[in-house]
């Protein structure tokens, strides 16, 4: 594997495992109906990340439309998880950022 | 569910089924090597069908792209399949197409 | 396929759909606090029907395994979503348990 | 997390890594017949550790359930790639040993 293929695999990894930390923190929040589109948004881009990155691994002959689709997800979930100031939801976002940038150099 | 969604999924479902019946099927056949391009389709269809379902069913904000794309990706597995006689072949082009275009009435 | 594979795949396909619906709706509700249990749940069995639908499509060798967790995931989903009064709950409830029944069938 | 989940959760990315790069090299090898268990093996394994990274970020109460799966899923695949000298396939081998031992450690 290049070295493109590999920053886009572990920005993914760690893209799932913020969404998945975010998603169960997110459910055990004392006001947790404000963070009802962050916990769908938590799911949606721990599935599409967990996606790419067997995508990249398996050299899918779609994984430059998969990462778009991964680069869109995880712009929505890290613009959501930003409005919170829970560590968890800050780091998401932050995860979901760099993610988004790793998998536009993918498709780029 | 709206009828448009029950029948998308009920065709992903069905495409899913048949992709992996071949991905076995294949697996077993006395000329693999000719195979080699089906078997791998066979499971980016059956992935990408997978996650339709799931994206169709919890009311994913990105059900349109999702199906956009597995319409992209049973598109090219019906085109594989359909070049091979095997009964578990063409019953997957056959489900394929059905899921293409199902996938393209949700977009539409 | 035989008539026992038939009716696990139904029955982890309509679990999968009827976890997701709740794991959306329960994600609109006004009390939604109630309702963490069931949307951490409902993402785990709809998960683990995606999971086992695939590997009983695909002639998986691990089929009775996958099969015996699913139906102890189904167990817990459903005895948590017994518990509420809210359509999308009790349609959940029955869904998984005939789906733990039907993947017990499979490991039988 | 604690050091025995991020352990594990290493090991189950560098396995997938390792299966779905088996799976794809598998494909293309003149002599592909000898690698068909290979090819199902791989997948399987690529699909459980997925499943295993997943349930290990989002806290899943079904964590250990998973990785004893898992476990087991790695040491058959581990086995079959063993049997095979190709450097994708001895690679392979040697992360689902590792992948095996660290799944066990979670569930210990």
């Amino acid at each position: 594997m290049n070295t493109k293929y590999e920053e886009c695999l572990k920005a993914c990894i760690e893209c799932l495992e913020a969404c998945n930390n975010c998603f169960d923190a997110c459910l055990k929040e004392e006001h947790i109906k404000m963070m009802a589109g962050c916990i769908r948004l938590d799911r949606e881009c721990a599935d599409v990340c967990s996606y790419a990155a067997q995508a990249i691994t398996r050299n899918s002959p779609f994984v430059q439309e998969i990462c778009k689709l991964c680069a869109q997800i995880c712009d929505a979930c890290g613009e959501e998880c930003g409005k919170h100031d829970h560590e968890h939801c800050q780091k998401c976002a932050e995860a979901c950022r760099k993610c988004a940038e790793a998998c536009r150099q993918m498709v780029a």
